[in-house]
């Protein structure tokens, strides 16, 4: 299997990149070849000998962390972003990550990597740490600005998977992010998309999450719109910087708040796994991506995903 | 002037409003008087000899706090909350607070109390402390599930006029809760209202606000639609909750999220001031909650919102 990383995207790049491939080396991690995408020349530098499990593939351009992400992918056709996406399209890296400017990347998979057939539209989701231990995963938390019910249920399915393989919950309970505790409760599209929920027979649906629940560990997958979810996964990071500046982050719950601890997030829906990190990604996040990409990889995720969505189809 | 309590109305009620009333008369507070709203003998029986500034108004029905809204107000017209709402909207009262049924609250002020001339929905609010110090206020919390651009701009000035008055800051910055930096960002709702933000004159926007800079003070007032603004709202108490667990609620910072200490929130956009307490709302609570009220009324709050609705008609 190779991973493929863009080596020049986030705001410490290359430095933390390479720091992060060391990291995951240091580790006996047989079979796995990474493939570093970027400045060939400041990427050799940093080795005194390139391990084997490395090569690298040079490019000459990076998209910056502010640039408008579509003059980004039409005016640098070879940046170390644009090339990975399309070695993923062709079959020639097995996972691409990176931690570069996230519109682009979004905009980028749009063009390069297709969607699973049946699903809509792409989500990306976040891991949140439940109050009592292990993981939860919100989706969408801002690909889906404006969604519909139909993409509150797709997320839901492809939350499920993931939370069954990636985060190892054997029957991962769906919550519906809402306003109120009953059915009918909340906006229109929590309205329309609770029956759509209710009635799947993909998921397990347990009913409306509140806010007040969302840290609890009473769902293990959580949906909603891609507004809501952004404002919640800023509001989360917040809350642990906060924590941090305050000297409180190392409380056992309010450390796992750090993002770095599960490195980065994948855009679900698409046929190959991509991760997109942090722009802040330190090498402990670079880490963790990979991990988290060889994970997705191993368990079959993808596969997983597209049977599921063949299935709803002929059902 | 009188200010009406719904004594029977919150989890801990009546003893917890009695407790709250207490705490408020042991301050000297010349020239208000309570009108304690619920089962007379009870409320006699708490006091040793009844203090100058309280009367009571006898009432036989309690709404429950689970209680359907529409079915509550229909079948107890002699509720506590019921007969609080008519003798506000009748003028024999200056202001009404009740921690009871949330719901049957809005739904009961919507039957009996006039909107501002101009305004198009009431809206709620709350309070959320800023890292460096003071409070910015978010709205709308839940009555405006789903919501027009229009009822943004509304919103952003009841807010503003109320961060002036209540939270004593001089010309609030308002912000448009959103999920990116730039004009343009956003869903539908975000990319309509930013540029009627920018254009009015009665406010003083800043741009967006992403859920990074909830805490941090960037806005004073934050406009979003009810939806996302609830799922913030009880996501903050959550945060206040787990810290209170874990023992990090001394904390100077965290402990600020304690709702108590500013009581309730009130209606914004009616013409008389109703004040809407949490269900689990203690003593504390409760005389802040009188506190806001006589300030509310003090400073002369809904008369500036008039006025400010009457010139913005006319401009």
């Amino acid at each position: 299997m190779v991973i493929g990383i863009d080596m020049m995207g986030g705001d410490y790049a290359p430095q933390q990149p390479l720091l992060g491939v060391d990291l995951f080396l240091a580790e006996a991690t047989p079979g796995i070849k990474l493939l570093l995408i970027g400045d060939e020349t400041i990427m050799r530098r940093h080795f005194v000998s390139v391990p084997a499990a490395v090569s690298f593939l040079h490019t000459t351009e990076v998209v910056d962390m502010q640039e408008s992400p579509t003059k980004a992918l039409r005016d640098k056709p070879n940046s170390s972003m644009n090339k990975g996406l399309q070695l993923l399209a062709e079959g020639k890296i097995d996972a691409f990550i990176s931690a570069g400017n996230t519109g682009a990347m979004m905009v980028g998979v749009f063009y390069t990597i297709r969607a699973i057939e049946g699903v809509q539209r792409p989500t990306i989701s976040t891991v949140i740490p439940k109050v009592e231990g292990g993981y939860g995963l919100i989706l969408d938390v801002g690909m889906q600005a404006d969604c519909k019910p139909e993409n509150l249920l797709q997320n839901a399915i492809l939350g499920s998977i993931y939370a069954q393989n990636i985060l190892e919950i054997e029957n991962p309970a769906v919550g519906l992010i809402n306003i109120g505790e009953e059915e009918g409760k909340g906006n229109l599209l929590a309205q329309a998309a609770y029956p759509l929920l209710r009635e799947s027979k993909l998921i397990n649906f347990i009913g409306n999450i509140e806010g007040r629940e969302i840290l609890t560990g009473k769902a293990d997958v959580m949906v909603c719109d891609g507004f809501t979810g952004n404002v919640i996964l800023k509001l989360g990071e917040s809350i642990f910087d906060i924590s941090k500046s305050r000297n409180l982050d190392e409380d056992d719950y309010f450390k796992r708040f750090n993002f770095e601890t599960y490195g980065g997030t994948p855009i679900l829906g698409i046929d190959k796994p991509v991760i997109v990190g942090h722009g802040i990604s330190t090498s402990k996040a670079f880490v963790n991506m990979i991990h988290l990409a060889t994970k997705m990889i191993e368990t079959k995720l993808l596969e997983k995903m597209k049977e599921k969505f063949v299935s709803e189809e002929t059902e």
